[in-house]
């Protein structure tokens, strides 16, 4: 039995998620699922390493399936570009270790969030970043960005609703620089509880236009209230860029 | 009477080009005319600086139209950027001198060419690049690019059954230049026949190919014959970044 890898980048804009839906519901999964079966007329059943939601992009989203097939990964990776629609693309595919599963194996995620800060609406790009009309201080944001490193309970960034084992993640490393009219957030954790990161850009937010302090967003993450954040930010400019995978 | 220039930009994929056509087709100045009208309750006629072709953006398009309404630029654009669809964004607007006409005025316009270079297809840019598979080296190509400066006969590459009085113009600056999997022509002239970049980029494509050298190249420029030319570039590459005017 093969256990083959692939990196996937895609639009999520017209996606109803990552993750396979009952019924005619058009998911990442559910594409790359149909378009594998009718290149090695074999049913897989496909894991990806993070489900995004309905909207969310990602640049290097990893996916990992089992066949017997014995087509070469040049191949199929020629095979899937050719048949998926153009907001799917297949950047990567190659043989993965017996054990390999792309949620489990997975050390740590990197997304990023793109707010496009500035008075006219964007336009070549407006597909993949969020537009911020007021005002936005980068400064007191970076101040609070940097309160996320390390191990933290993120249950105040939690979607309600959602229930996890643990709400404790560990955040490796936060950005947020300006490029343009652009800021980009950019976080790598060993998780995500579920909106996660768009509650914390939400959050931001709040610190950028004044209406918080660095402090208070401080006082957010440790209060463990969800009601006390910001509201969650629009997935249209969430961006799952790497996972990152031991060796 | 007043007359007001605006700065348009445009994302052309879904339109069948700049200008206004008879019948039920979407058009930029269709759109514009109707918005203008919506918002001033007059109806209008602009002009555009140059007639961008089905399927070509702007980043930079200069048109203006005529008016006794009173109402203030600030107003003007912003009224028009929130009633116009996602892909066209007015980005300034600002009383025009009573003889500036955005066609007859103009002094020279920049077009640039994104060419994507890669094995794998353009995913998050796949609206303005054009997919090019095979080798491709920039060195020859720029070599080529350069003989295009100065005063030409241009018709070798212009398109078929087209009727203009002369067809010599003068190209103030070209540059080839690349950036990432991005191959990016950009060219600055007095005026362009019809399909002239895109003919030029076709030709310049058979240069980085090693189809034929640059001298080829400039044999092609010299002997006005458009059957010696390569093939029309396909319309999504192609952008107007500017128009230039005297003052």
């Amino acid at each position: 039995m093969r256990n083959i890898k692939m990196v996937v980048a895609y639009d999520g804009t017209r996606f109803a998620g990552f993750q396979r839906q009952a019924g005619n519901i058009l998911t990442i999964q559910g594409i790359l699922e149909e378009s594998i079966a009718q290149i090695i007329k074999e049913q897989v059943s496909l894991i990806g390493a993070g489900r995004t939601d309905a909207g969310v992009h990602a640049k290097g989203q990893m996916v990992n399936f089992h066949t017997t097939h014995h087509l070469e990964t040049e191949k199929i990776i020629k095979a899937l570009n050719s048949i998926l629609p153009e907001d799917i693309l297949i950047r990567e595919v190659s043989e993965a270790a017996p054990g390999f599963h792309a949620r489990y194996s997975a050390k740590s995620k990197m997304y990023s969030y793109r707010i496009h800060h500035a008075q006219l609406r964007p336009l070549f790009n407006r597909r993949f970043v969020y537009h911020y009309r007021h005002c936005l201080d980068p400064r007191p944001m970076q101040d609070a960005a940097v309160m996320l490193l390390g191990s933290h309970d993120f249950r105040s960034f939690q979607a309600t609703g959602s229930s996890v084992k643990t709400t404790v993640r560990f955040v490796h490393s936060v950005d947020l620089s300006v490029c343009g009219p652009e800021l980009i957030f950019t976080i790598n954790a060993n998780g995500f509880l579920y909106h996660m990161v768009r509650n914390i850009v939400g959050t931001l937010l709040l610190v950028g236009n004044g209406r918080i302090t660095p402090d208070e967003f401080g006082h957010i993450l440790r209060a463990g209230d969800r009601t006390l954040a910001g509201a969650t930010a629009p997935a249209k400019g969430l961006c799952l860029e790497e996972v990152f995978y031991e060796e």
